[in-house]
């Protein structure tokens, strides 16, 4: 069996010259990789966006995940986040920590799947740091822009707003949690319509980062079970958690939540439809003051939904109580 | 003993709440930690400057080295590579790999460090995010601002210009490594002054980083061993390598490496000299074509330098031939 190239035998410099490619005729892009850092030109009155995410390996994605969607999993993340602003992803810097003995070719596969989702949403790559490591982690930073004033936070729903969710969620692991698309365009879109009031998006699991959006805008939800999309996948496991509980309490859909003032409801449905084949979904509505997400099935409470999900660095599982 | 509180004690969010500390009063801060991303607003007129950077444990720094050290390096690295840009650092995105088991007062420890450093230098942390890892790490990326056209790149050494660096080399594992300044105003003031035809900072040390400035500006250099401004600690070391060659390969010096117009030297060395209190020093002149760094003592060439020092993945060691 012939012995693969591993990073060990290729120095750093010729390593991030492999990775990075050919350079990027984007004209906002002053100077690219290979400098003390990248230079850019932003657009005149935009705002900057900011985000750093991470993935790491046998938490995030595992050894024999498919080099390409774990790339495409590092890049989406933080595309996912600038679609939860309503943002523009401009440019992206990748930060890898890797093993010496890792195969330069898995590497390469990281980045073809980072650099394909990067060139599909016009965002360049211009700057690549790489270090040595004991397990394989991808650190990603992106920039980007928004037009003033126009960011969607978290903090802007209010009592009566209808909460709605894009896709189906639940069941994220059986490979949406690698292969899912960034709703970027939905979330610029939303933005730009000045449609949302508030918006997150889905990565600890909707009743987390539910809980999240009503406790940033100090109120609380009112959510239909009935009405909560599930995914086929999370239809499809055979596990100890019932469907709606994957739809609820299971991380990495990566779908948007937001919230619509309520006379605008009507006319937001008919417009996403005009623009967008991807589903969304009315699940519930912002209550007056702070408090719990909760779950009601027809029209009597069900639930109150503890703030569950998954957690680094906490031990507590998801649970309804 | 009291056990010592770890991550795995507290969820992610209260990690993070614990770690930011108090908002910013930064007006360019629009929106800081806890939303999806950061909303920055640049001023008027300015290019973007972003850098991403890593510091992993037993690589970059030690497991008994001190928490606030570590975040002062995991910060002043990126710093110091806005300093090679002439630019200025604004905001600072923290991503931090660290196993379950670590110390909550450690993690704390370093996030002082990084917050000093950033606050002595105007520079706001606006987001930060934490995964679990077998190790710790820190990856950071920076966002800053120029003026137009002002970058110091590495490409822009010509034929004639005098090589400089400042400060002292050689010996940095003594403690330099780690507790170094960043050279922010003096890049800014050679940028603003227009000193500089080209620059880098010293991570991989004098011989290599000067190299890649060579290589990127097309150009050779001819360095005058005598000049060589050799750290102490350099010399207090006994170890197999002389203080020269110390000061030549070691790397983690954070200095500026610069050229100069020849015609504008005497007045760059008197208006550095009314501006800074830091020691920068000659070392060698750019000559022209491609080429090594070549080392000469007394007029006499000596040694060509290799593209030695230290590089993440390379099991080539350093060394003159």
């Amino acid at each position: 069996m012939r012995r693969e190239k591993t990073l060990d035998a290729v120095g750093e410099r010729e390593l991030i010259r492999l990775l990075m490619g050919a350079p990027y005729s984007d004209p906002a892009v002053l100077i690219g990789p290979g400098d003390d850092a990248a230079v850019v030109r932003p657009r005149p009155g935009r705002e900057v966006v900011l985000k750093a995410d991470a993935i790491v390996e046998n938490v995030h994605f595992l050894p024999d995940s498919a080099p390409f969607w774990i790339g495409h999993k590092a890049a989406a993340r933080v595309l996912s986040d600038f679609a939860a602003m309503g943002a523009t992803p401009r440019h992206l810097l990748v930060s890898l920590a890797a093993p010496g003995r890792t195969p330069v070719s898995r590497v390469k596969g990281i980045y073809k799947g980072l650099r394909d989702l990067c060139e599909a949403f016009g965002v360049s790559v211009v700057g690549g740091e790489t270090v040595t490591a004991s397990e394989l982690a991808l650190h990603i930073f992106g920039a980007g822009e928004l037009p003033r004033g126009r960011a969607l936070t978290r903090s802007g729903a209010k009592p009566g707003d209808v909460v709605m969710v894009t896709g189906a969620l639940g069941g994220s692991i059986r490979g949406k949690h690698l292969r899912f698309e960034p709703r970027v365009r939905e979330g610029q879109w939303l933005s730009a319509g000045n449609w949302a009031t508030a918006a997150i998006d889905v990565s600890d699991g909707l009743a987390t980062d539910l809980f999240h959006l009503a406790e940033a805008s100090g109120v609380h939800v009112d959510l239909d079970a009935a009405s909560i999309p599930i995914a086929s996948a999370a239809r499809a496991m055979k596990t100890p958690r019932d469907p709606l509980r994957r739809a609820l309490f299971d991380g990495e859909d990566f779908e948007l939540i937001f919230t619509v003032r309520p006379r605008r409801v009507e006319s937001f449905f008919h417009a996403w439809r005009e623009r967008f084949d991807l589903r969304v979904t009315a699940i519930g509505l912002i209550g007056r003051g702070a408090g719990p997400i909760c779950l009601h099935r027809g029209g009597q409470e069900l639930v109150e939904l503890t703030n569950g999900g998954y957690e680094h660095f906490s031990r507590n599982s998801a649970s309804t109580t």
